[in-house]
């Protein structure tokens, strides 16, 4: 039997649409990550009347509800004394916290004002969850039937309370495997009703219904989730290392990054391994290519230069190939004489460019463009010509991405010119 | 009196977070605007039980319902048929509607499947919502003491069914003035708590209370709101006149665009009217710059050459200049050689150099990075040093707003050293 879970979000920003409610997804997909299903959310305002109505009515329903901001130090932070209210209890101070507050403002050679004083003031019974990087102390407390946990509204403050303290209370609570781990691949090229195709059984590799396979798309790219339960991490991990090895056997060329990891940090990260330095050259994409990589950490001892323009011509003058040869439509080989020549002139060991030509006319879905892309090293020079079709922007984040995806590549000794889902014929 | 106006998205995609819910944002916001107040936010998953618990509470308590999502023509859309359960009758089919889906695709050259007549299944006595970008249509019918307005899921045809057709409806029936502007002021330079301090008598400007400022923080920029009401467009445009002009008067300088205009196209239009062009130099800002103006429509005629590295002999080597300047701690003048040069190489009107010399060390909140940009011309060249502290991410979004918006300041005249709020000495 599924425990009832509900997210109650709090606050006149996000109730008013002038914070779009991050919070809300992410508490829904860590916790349907760790197979604990949310089946009702509700958004209130900053509102005392409002506030104690949404908490009776998760308590008279769920057996568990994520309550989310209000914790703060200001007079619209409401959270604690309407949970006391909701739960018939008095608010009392909690010396312990208040302590631990004065440490996180000494560290911070600053005082504490008064008024956070109200931070560590909480429900009477109130079980602490720790919030090891903010003021904003955690509690859970008993309202009606459910089980309620107060969480922050700062992102990165909810993430680590989520993680570490609300989903193993939940997991325990209601007799869940203890053991839990969400595997990810990223890809692109593929569409994601090919990927439900491709891992259509994959359910079935393990027999005891403890997989759950679901996919995320966020254009270019695809996630494919997968979702494992066990008694314990050994399990966990026993059950899933032939399965991922099935997904990466039929996803293949297309992964370009598990878990945690970007493509872009694949690509600068096999760059740095083997002492390379890269050029990049764009036209339409406008930098994003450059974007993506040269602020990460260690990209200032590989990305050379980046040019972008534009004007074919102004590209050629550029890095040094002659105008003549940067007439008419664009071309491989023009993307290739760009690209070494690119190479050459900033001394770089790779070099890519992609070269964007835009159909005429207004924007419109109907829109095409044709990409011509380039990676030179001293040795060889790899090309690939694509069209995509789905207006301006679309263009450019799929031309965006075939960019690095076709390095990654060219770097891993795959082949770059593989057909992707999104292409037009 | 207020009315009572919640929201109810519906949709697996939404409840378990695999999509952020940016509708409800939509539609809290845009009914904000209209001086319409959402009191309620409601998330449920595609489940008839849980549905229709949804929709009865929701029409106990409230006075309108904007309902989004599950009218599409699959299995798991279930709105109109729990919409009719709710109000009680039956779902009847709507030739008319089916007449427009099958023109509509008609004109696409498809033929329709099957499975849309359902599209045409509405609750008996429901009044059409007219869509005119999609083949779901809207509808609105009384559920308990509630008005229930359906709206799609497709954001596109959610936000023209909101704006033609359910906020009309909603300040007719609660007898709201007819007449609601918004005006917005972007900025680029001033935090939430100065702007609040700048209008703090605005609303009083107003003498009928007929006047709502808001803000809406994006970093780096701060969004000021206006929403004004009247009895007609006339009335809120004589009202809202002197209260734009002493806006403008007070933040200043720091508007860098209105309503919908944004600081790249402000730049951009400038650039064109004069027959200007461009060159662009960047180092830790990566490109962000140069993805912000090149791949808008009119760009290909302005931009002549962006050049990126986070290596300043490489940025020097690049345009022309000799190593030698280009050595020591980054400084301002070091900008204007760059600048200068970058010009001169790509023959460009004008060119923007942004250096960025980030402190050393791993990422961290108190990170700080020193800016020194420059825009050259034939006859001048303006510099500006600023430092930045608050971890990577912040200092790369800081030094790419600013790059745009000292160029913004360049062109219309004004200074471009004025300091600005997240500066630190």
């Amino acid at each position: 039997m599924n425990p009832r879970i509900e997210i109650l979000c709090t606050g006149d920003e996000v109730l008013t649409g002038a914070t779009i409610n991050t919070n809300f997804s992410h508490i829904s997909q860590k916790l349907g990550d760790a197979g604990l299903e949310v089946v009702w959310g509700t958004t209130v305002g900053d509102d005392r009347e409002t506030l104690l109505e949404a908490f009776l009515r998760a308590g008279q329903r769920a057996d568990a509800v994520i309550v989310n901001g209000g914790l703060g130090p200001t007079v619209d932070d409401l959270s604690q004394e309407m949970a006391a209210k909701a739960a018939g209890v008095e608010l009392v101070f909690h010396a312990d916290w208040y302590v631990r507050m004065e440490a996180y403002f000494q560290k911070r050679a600053r005082t504490m004002p008064p008024n956070n004083r109200k931070q560590a003031m909480l429900p009477d019974g109130a079980e602490l969850l720790d919030n090891p990087v903010g003021t904003a102390c955690g509690f859970a407390v008993d309202i009606g039937r459910a089980r309620f946990f107060f969480t922050p509204g700062v992102p990165r403050e909810l993430h680590r309370m989520l993680d570490e303290q609300i989903i193993p209370r939940l997991l325990a609570r209601f007799d869940r495997p203890t053991a839990t781990r969400l595997k990810r691949f990223h890809s692109y090229g593929i569409g994601e009703s090919r990927a439900d195709g491709l891992l259509a059984d994959l359910e079935k590799m393990a027999p005891d219904g403890s997989l759950k396979l679901g996919f995320r798309a966020h254009y270019p790219q695809l996630e494919t989730k997968l979702t494992m339960r066990g008694t314990d991490a050994d399990d966990v991990a026993r059950k899933l290392a032939p399965i991922e090895a099935e997904v990466r056997k039929r996803l293949g060329n297309f992964i370009l990054a598990e878990d945690e990891r970007k493509l872009e940090g694949v690509v600068l990260d096999v760059l740095v391994a083997r002492g390379a330095t890269l050029a990049t050259i764009e036209t339409f994409t406008g930098g994003a290519i450059a974007a993506r990589l040269v602020p990460l950490p260690g990209a200032e001892s590989v990305c050379r230069r980046s040019v972008i323009s534009r004007d074919l011509k102004e590209v050629g003058r550029a890095v040094g190939v002659d105008a003549s040869a940067m007439s008419g439509e664009v071309t491989v080989t023009m993307a290739a004489s760009i690209a070494e020549a690119a190479r050459k002139a900033s001394g770089a060991t790779h070099a890519l460019a992609v070269l964007v030509a835009l159909d005429e006319g207004a924007d419109r879905i109907e829109l095409g463009g044709t990409i011509c892309l380039a990676i030179a090293t001293a040795d060889t020079v790899a090309t690939r010509h694509a069209r995509l079709l789905g207006g301006r922007d679309w263009i450019r984040l799929g031309a965006t991405e075939m960019g690095l995806d076709c390095l990654r590549r060219f770097l891993q000794g795959l082949p770059v010119d593989e057909r992707i889902d999104f292409e037009k014929v």
